[in-house]
């Protein structure tokens, strides 16, 4: 039972019965995968084998390679495939951080900002574990990073930066190209994890001057368990999965080929229409903005006046509410949205980002993320604002 | 178009008019996760969120997690996703060596043999350039292991051994169970990659009592991009890749559903066939190796009489031809094989693991390996001596 969407050129799986608003989390499937899925699960060969089983395998790779630069702007060979945003960011944190000790073992601190996503966060915790200095730039209640800080701690003992470009749970864009130049300037090499800028803005990882960014497939309406790595030409970065002569001895292990054929496919189709997704999206966040405003008396859109992704709605819901309730009353009405990040999720902790941004407990536990993708509607927004007044008016009355 | 094997109780895809006899480096797909692939796909939700949409993916989890822990004699918690075998035996060395050396700084030392896959040798070499001292055990060129050097090899320093149940290149089994024993005597954690043993014996994880394991799905007729990581049970490891609280706080990342379910499934329809299977390729393996010596003069079964896996043949052609060529003219003739591993195709350098095994680079330059599956027939074996017997009649006469 599929429903499409209401961009004109995409259609995707939908939930019969339920409005999804959780496209920070994942995506639904494109339905231009869904079509293909089949054909691609019969090439099942190793795309390392030299014999006649192996070519299918290596042509599918070969052009979602190509398909997956252009929709990131890099060369092709400057993509390597891996099994996910979180790897990713592993693998240049900590690939990046091995790199540049070896060359130079006074290069041992390593700077991100306070409200990365928990896996640039954790294995920045693993490199401090090793002996590494990590320094946390400030961002404001208002979403602004703090540029004088990050200024100031950069120095040639840097050994690696790695600002997110859009925060997962606020939307938040960061200044990525001119903190990329300061980093250069003192040489520490700047990764960026673009996972909540693909298909939300248009990305160009050369126009970014990132040594290294991270991105995901299923972020972007393909399959699990596929994203990417990308390494500028002429970087050689210590792997974090070693073996086998893979992505250009860069990462070992037999490609997910079917993750890998998905992205490249919707990256294929769609690239061309991120910008005009762009437009549709944004206008509909602002509808559903207006809305929480008009019918949700006392709400706070964090950072609203900042520079953010379209499709990113963070909000302080009115005192006497708990995230979670709202969250839990909205799925029994058949919508999805979130508290935080899904990462996190089971933990009882509130939002890391949101209280590094100066909320205080009891705000990050109202907090709320509503987050559109292309296959969201007018009429998505219009029973969601409605379901969420309704809510908030009952869970306060009790 | 699909043919179907001869195993009676197995249907896999095959590729028309050819015959893969390649099953080491990938294995076809399964019929049966052909036919549920399209629904696993409509599955698109991300199993960490809490709302109704994650509720789905995270049932498909635990379903496939318990019967991928029935399938390798593990209890389920004790079952880690990862990418693949690479990813499992790369945070097996790594994780098992920091684990081990932050509790006492002394462990610092690494046994492996010296036929390991490339994804266990190459994190051994980056141990060792991070501090580790590495020690290969030899393995004599009929494929038994030198158990002396072993346990003299072992002491108080040593962090972690790595060894494989079976080669990937010959198929020779190791006494993991009694070498586990040797280890855990002077306090050491044991790593098992069992890739190229599911399947093709009964795995039993708590029998081999290893502390790890690895596996691959696809070296198992499902998918690519999906392995496991057994960790025993009381058992911490340092994570590999950190983050999100995903399998059980050990691995982050969202996970590959789709490779999930498929290895799940195949779990759950062949885990009590695999005896059967056993015999059924032993019987195909052992008309192969006749043939082979019949036809083929001056052909050598690497360590015929010691013991291997059902589906494994390493050879050394007679002199005169390179296994290069007779791959390649097998290919044109419509054989899928492989000289040495197909993750270290594409280079020139001869097997690693013969060289180490004694074998001249010369011997090592007509090796050959042929391995059976499940789908494999009695005809597929005629066929393919017929025309092996003469392309070396052929490549001889030149």
């Amino acid at each position: 039972m599929l429903i499409y969407g209401a961009m004109p050129d995409f259609r995707c799986l939908k939930e019969k019965g339920r409005i999804f608003l959780d496209h920070n989390a994942t995506t639904p499937l494109a339905q231009c995968v869904m079509d293909k899925l089949l054909e691609w699960a019969k090439v099942w060969g190793n795309p390392s084998s030299i014999h006649q089983t192996g070519r299918a395998p290596k042509a599918l790779l070969r052009e979602a390679r190509n398909a997956v630069g252009d929709f990131i702007g890099s060369h092709p060979l400057e993509v390597a495939f891996t099994s996910g945003g979180s790897e990713s960011n592993n693998w240049a944190l900590k690939g990046g951080y091995w790199t540049q000790k070896a060359k130079d073992p006074r290069r041992q601190e390593v700077i991100v900002s306070a409200v990365e996503h928990p896996s640039v966060m954790k294995a920045a915790k693993f490199l401090e574990d090793q002996g590494a200095k990590i320094i946390k730039v400030p961002v404001s209640r208002e979403g602004v990073m703090d540029l004088d800080f990050y200024e100031s701690a950069l120095n040639e003992k840097t050994a690696l930066v790695s600002i997110m470009y859009a925060n997962n749970e606020t939307g938040h864009i960061f200044p990525i190209p001119s903190m990329v130049k300061k980093a250069h300037e003192v040489g520490a090499l700047f990764h960026c994890d673009g996972v909540q800028a693909l298909g939300k803005v248009t990305v160009n990882v050369q126009s970014w001057g990132v040594d290294m960014a991270s991105f995901s497939a299923h972020k972007c309406y393909s399959l699990k368990g596929c994203g990417v790595l990308y390494i500028r030409k002429g970087l050689v970065v210590e792997s974090l999965i070693h073996g086998g002569g893979q992505e250009r001895r860069r990462r070992a292990g037999t490609e997910n080929t079917l993750g890998i054929a998905s992205f490249g496919e919707v990256a294929k189709n769609y690239k061309d229409q991120v910008s005009s997704f762009y437009e549709k999206v944004l206008a509909l966040r602002k509808r559903l903005e207006e809305g929480l405003k008009e019918f949700v008396d006392g709400v706070e859109i964090i950072g609203e006046n900042q520079k953010r992704v379209p499709n990113t709605v963070g909000v302080i819901l009115p005192s006497g509410v708990y995230g979670e309730s709202v969250l839990m009353n909205l799925d029994i009405e058949g919508f999805s949205v979130s508290t935080g990040s899904a990462c996190s999720s089971g933990s009882s902790e509130p939002s890391a980002t949101l209280t590094a941004m100066g909320f205080s407990r009891q705000e990050a536990e109202r907090s709320l993320r509503i987050s559109l993708g292309w296959g969201s509607t007018e009429e998505d927004i219009q029973e969601f604002i409605i379901a969420l007044a309704k809510i908030i008016r009952r869970l306060k009355s009790l």
